[in-house]
């Protein structure tokens, strides 16, 4: 055995609640979790490297759902302004700036913060998104779901109207169905590594190309990650384009992609009756809290599509809105905005919030059979959270576990100490190991300042609400 | 001069937005502002000290407008339960194995806390508050407005329902008086303790000693903070008490409390109606966000007091239910909690949010003469953040500064690298100066532990919600 970790309080996530184990050990060999149990059960001399962690709570590494981090770089950039401004003139104007090499760049920083918050899956959305796997996951030892996306808009669409139907060029979507193969190829026997098809919308994707994504997904059991029902202007689109009364969700139904090997992101704008319809054919949902309460003012409807019986995980989306990539922040914030939708202080409790963000987020990206919860035949992707940081205390055991609702309402990723993926330490004493964190803050500070100050003369050209906001001071 | 922090990203908070200087200069002499400009007007020689605070941001000090330090030991021990049971279901069965000693012990843990993420001012209501200025506030050099609680309830009331009727005891009354008296004559000189009246309820305290506080206000112009409007029982015991159709603001107002000497806790059971009067009264309010939305599943309207004109701060109440002592998330969740109640991102955008926590909170506690902006004449409470801090990154200060959203949205109170009050270094280098944290907070898990354990059978017999989550492994 290469590695136990004794003395811990566990949260194996296994079971219906959170699985708390104490004074537990856990034993890894070759990356796979290979003892899960009382350390008295265990003789520590089997290990080649014993961690005492006492005062230490050990959970499964953290799932990040849905993600787009080559946006990090503008965080701060874009929020505060109404949903019909956020992409066009606030965000837009300055993400033109933002060059393949800057996305990199922030994407770095950006898996380096959700990584030392716990994280240790993300499902990252991009488009050539094998570049952020080969340069900033892979060596980072980071889990991945690479989602390539498809996109068949033809042209930039500032002088369309919301009615207005851009062109569609199929061409475009069979190059990013090119390349998604390629990464299916090439990841194929990567432990840390999978791939899934990503049509970005229904209104962006022609059906013939959804249906050709069905068709793959089927032959060979992929998975299919869309955005779905994001609001008004993806509504007007559809009926525009499929005829008055037709929404994403027919779409998703007509084209063969609503069922089980389906991930939709989002779903606020679709109806009760439609998301039911979702979770009860398989679908699985990943909600995305600060992003769609800072950009929409809406909450995530996670909570009722789980009680409609479907999977559901969360994720961080982008920086520019929402913040930091702090999974435990997410579930944090959906709880306190689900409890206020409802008036119910018992709507989702911490011991929910914590199953979203681990063992629901890998059923949410199929990943459940080696990640998701800490038990015998898994692989070893934990985080450790320290008992004496002052978010988390009092830690007690007795006569329920305090560690629960602090993790989720009080420390977010912050009291994380140390995460492991496939058994490795990438956190170690509350340090990165891998990257000097430091110095590559102050790159992407450095290299940010040229982004904006070339963005300056169109993004005030934009004149979202923020123009404004910098001209009196509250910027 | 004792001090200089040069080359500094300045939020003054003066003016009506964020009020950004770059490249500045903050001189300190005697624990006061004597300069604040660019660092290019400075002569560096002119100080004893000067620290480079390039790449970092400094803002006024946050003030906590309303806390409750004394139950930081019980956090995690009651949420996620219905409204109706957190008191005296889930919380009481545990507070009352708290001693005197626990209270300082968890209230040091937790005023270190809140420094730590950049507070400098507490409002602590408590009884008996003296002991906690004594031997918290004082020695660990944090400003304080020592409310010491009024209450004349007096005997347990398991047995009572929401409409009877509890015996008041004036006696009760006349010494919690007697010792705000002693309060006022003890720390009138002293420039970091302010003093105020704390009639808790205007449903646990008689009208005549209501009348007694505000004649007493009013005679030494003092301040008042009350808990007001605070849910459906305050609602039903004042109507059982003054009469069908009377409420809290009502009694506010026949009492004569309901002036600009009046800091009014919560307000989310009053109408919209009342609290516009109140605000037109000149009465301040303060909001608990993270605390009234885990326990009620109510947005406090904190947005509705500003635009009706009136002064509001905000406060992190206690531990349990709403988590840590950070005003930055207090103020995220509650942008994030406004924008979704409104379905309006452009809601409570991050300079407000900024504001609510500095300048604001220093009007709703009267100290806005001596703290809450940085400019010459205030005193020197200041937060200085790391822009290199992961959660802050960018910092670019063109076309505007994305410290403000990225301070409030991304970072919150975590990226908060040294915090000084009167002058004095409070933490410097991410460190609290003048404690062991981590020996203390081992010592709160200790004693914790023990409190919990002889808890055990008074919380099970209570019976609340979470007594069957224990039970079935979710807590």
């Amino acid at each position: 055995m290469d590695l136990a970790l004794t003395n811990a309080q566990v949260l194996t996530m296994t079971g219906d609640g959170v699985g708390p184990i104490e004074e537990a050990t856990i034993g890894i060999e070759n990356g796979d979790l290979v003892f899960v149990g009382p350390t008295a059960e265990f003789d520590a001399g089997q290990a080649d490297e014993v961690v005492d962690c006492s005062n230490r709570l050990v959970v499964p590494g953290l799932v990040n759902a849905h993600a787009h981090m080559g946006l990090t770089m503008l965080r701060g950039g874009a929020q505060d302004v109404p949903e019909i401004e956020w992409m066009n003139r606030a965000l837009a104007p300055l993400a033109r700036y933002l060059d393949a090499d800057d996305q990199i760049l922030g994407a770095r920083l950006g898996v380096i913060e959700a990584v030392c918050h716990g994280t240790t899956t993300v499902c990252e959305y991009a488009a050539n998104v094998e570049r952020l796997v080969e340069e900033v996951y892979d060596p980072l030892g980071v889990r991945v779901v690479a989602t390539e996306t498809i996109n068949e808009l033809a042209d930039e669409r500032d002088d369309l109207g919301p009615r207005d139907v851009p062109t569609l060029d199929r061409q475009l979507g069979a190059n990013a169905l090119e390349r998604t193969e390629r990464l299916f190829e090439r990841y194929a026997d990567h432990d840390r590594v999978s791939v899934t098809y990503g049509p970005q919308a229904v209104d962006m994707v022609s059906p013939e190309t959804l249906r050709e994504v069905t068709r793959r997904a089927e032959e060979n059991d992929r998975d299919v990650h869309v955005h779905v029902a994001q609001g008004e202007r993806e509504r007007l689109q559809v009926e525009a384009r499929y005829g008055s009364g037709t929404r994403s969700v027919d779409v998703l139904e007509e084209t063969g992609l609503a069922d089980d090997r389906l991930i939709a992101a989002h779903l606020h704008d679709a109806t009760t009756a439609e998301r039911k319809r979702l979770a009860e054919a398989g679908v699985r949902m990943v909600g995305c809290p600060s992003s769609i309460a800072a950009i929409d003012g809406i909450v995530p409807p996670v909570l009722e599509y789980v009680e409609a019986g479907g999977v559901a995980g969360v994720g961080t989306d982008q920086a520019p809105g929402s913040g930091r990539h702090d999974i435990l922040e997410e579930v944090r914030t959906l709880a306190m905005l689900t409890k206020c939708a409802r008036t119910d202080p018992r709507a989702l409790p911490a011991w929910q919030a914590l199953r979203l963000a681990t063992v629901d987020g890998a059923r949410a990206l199929g990943l459940d059979d080696c990640i998701g919860t800490i038990e015998v035949g898994k692989r070893a992707d934990l985080a450790i959270v320290d008992l004496d940081a002052t978010a988390m205390v009092p830690a007690v055991e007795t006569p329920f576990h305090t560690s629960v609702p602090n993790l989720v309402s009080s420390a977010t990723g912050s009291a994380v100490d140390a995460v492991l993926v496939d058994g490795e330490f990438l956190v170690r004493d509350g340090v990165f190991v891998h990257a000097d964190v430091e110095a590559l803050s102050r790159r992407v500070n450095e290299r940010a300042k040229a982004v904006f100050d070339a963005a300056t003369d169109d993004w005030q050209a934009a004149g979202s609400a923020l123009v404004d906001d910098a001209s009196y001071g509250r910027l």
